[in-house]
Parts: structure tokens; C-alpha cells; sequence
């Protein structure tokens, strides 16, 4: 089991999403889950769906770039308000891997235990800081349809 | 000079990706222009930015590797019916190398003609080519906000 999700760390993420970024509106996503150092977005294949009803690579893309985002908005969050940093996306990598039909799930995981303590204290030390995360996006039949890298800058915080 | 548009073209695939693509609808995508080998695509600025008023990397995402589909689609439609070859995303890299604020403007380019003949003798031979694309995002002050790199796959045709 991967322990209890935190329901006020949810809540505060999909605000900040849905009140930021439209096209996340647009999209029908929700934030599903965080627990065990995992963020898991979901969106509908009703709105994400290409020419041959399976899953859009653009809204694959989005999603995982979001859950990469969200990820680091809610660890930096805590103990500092996540309003002090401004987290951008700096490269997006997807590949894919298998068509998706169902609802769209991206999982970004925690980075190594390591890179995120270089991470703080780049970010502590010069203000600045980047790291990498990594996302895989499937949905109920498909554990795996597309796999994301991301490197995310942030400033402050 | 670039040259004149096919504006038969530009509808041709306007109506392609409304009809299939919902999300394309969501964040107001149209398609700009199709002279001289290259593929633009635009979005407003206002259904796509993010947190800091900027343009939302997912968007980005989205518009350029919508403009590499597009090309494709549009040089498989001539002179055989696209309808006919099916097209999907691979793989895609994004580098964002400066923060946009205006109307969006994805430009695809066409491949090295070497790279052309390739893919269309493995799409005859096999029935499945391979082709990588890429795509410049820009807005009215920055032309190269985010640089597109998308490999795609083509069944059929």
C-alpha cells in the first residue's frame, strides 16, 4: 500500500491548476492522487482523444508536463508557500510507447533522494535551481503508453 | 517571398483537425499558413498561458507537434488521399528557450529531401516509414521560443 493520499494537498494543487492554466480546464483534468512522494493527474479520453479515438499526443504531453509541474509545486510547498517559487518547464522528452483509450492517467514519481538535495541547495545557494522528473502516462489496460522526462527550472523559493 | 498559401490546403486540414481532434478546438488552434514547405499553425494567447501570464508548455507542446502532424498529413494528402495513411506521434522533444506572451505561431519545416525519399521508399516497401520533423514556437516578438523536434510514424498511405 502506498499510504493514504493527502486530500488537502489535492485540493490545494487543483485550485492552483484550474485557477492558472485554462487549457487544464479545457482538458477535464483532475488531480487523482498524491501519496508516497507520487502525483497522479487523470483527464477524460472524451476531450483527449486524435483522428484514431485513442489518446492525443499533445494532451499526453500536457498531462505528464502538469504532473511533473504539480509534483514539484507541492514539495516545494512544504514548509515554503509554493507561491515564493516560479517553477517553468525548461525540455519535455515523451515517448510513446502504446495507444491509450481510457481515462488518461500520468503518475510523475519523486526524483533520487540525491538530486533533490542538490536541487535544494542549488535553489537555496544561487536562487536558482533545475532538476529532472520523470512521468508515465497509461490509463486502465495500459500501465505504460507513453513514459516523460522533464526538466523544470525554478527560481526563488 | 514565400510565396502564396494553398488555402484549399489550410481548410482541408482545419477541417481534419476540428472534426478529430477536440482539443485542437479547446485552445483555439488555427491553421495560418502552408507555403513554401512549412506548415504555421496559431493559437491565442489567452485559453494557453500559464501561472506567470506566459505561454503553458503543454500548449506549446501541443501546437508544435500538432505542426509536424499536420505537414505530414498535408504532403501524404498530395497526391494520394490522406485518409488513406494513418500518422503518429513517436517521440517528441521540446527545448523552451525563452517565455512567450503573444499569439502563438508553431512553423513546421519540411525534412531534408533525402530524409523524404527515405520515408516514402520504406512507406511503399513496408508499409511503414519513419520520419522526424521539426517545429519552430514562436509569438510577434520572440520567433524562437521553444525549439520542436517530433519523430513520426506512418502506416499505410
Amino acid at each position: 500500500m502506498d499510504g493514504p493520499t493527502s486530500t488537502a494537498a489535492v485540493d490545494r494543487l487543483e485550485r492552483e491548476i484550474f485557477a492558472q492554466i485554462p487549457l487544464a480546464v479545457a482538458m477535464g483534468l483532475r488531480v487523482a492522487a498524491y501519496r508516497a512522494g507520487r502525483l497522479r493527474l487523470a483527464a477524460p479520453i472524451g476531450v483527449n482523444h486524435n483522428h484514431a479515438g485513442t489518446a492525443f499526443g499533445g494532451s499526453i504531453e500536457c498531462l505528464a508536463t502538469l504532473a511533473g509541474w504539480g509534483l514539484l509545486w507541492l514539495r516545494l510547498a512544504a514548509p515554503a508557500p509554493a507561491a515564493a517559487a516560479d517553477i517553468v518547464i525548461h525540455r519535455a522528452e515523451t515517448r510513446f510507447l502504446a495507444p491509450l483509450a481510457g481515462e488518461l492517467q500520468a503518475t510523475a514519481v519523486a526524483p533520487p533522494a540525491a538530486d533533490w538535495r542538490h536541487f535544494r541547495a542549488m535553489l537555496e545557494r544561487r536562487g536558482r535551481g533545475r532538476i529532472t522528473l520523470e512521468a508515465t502516462v497509461g490509463d486502465a489496460v495500459e500501465a505504460r503508453g507513453a513514459q516523460f522526462r522533464g526538466s523544470y527550472v525554478v527560481r526563488g523559493g
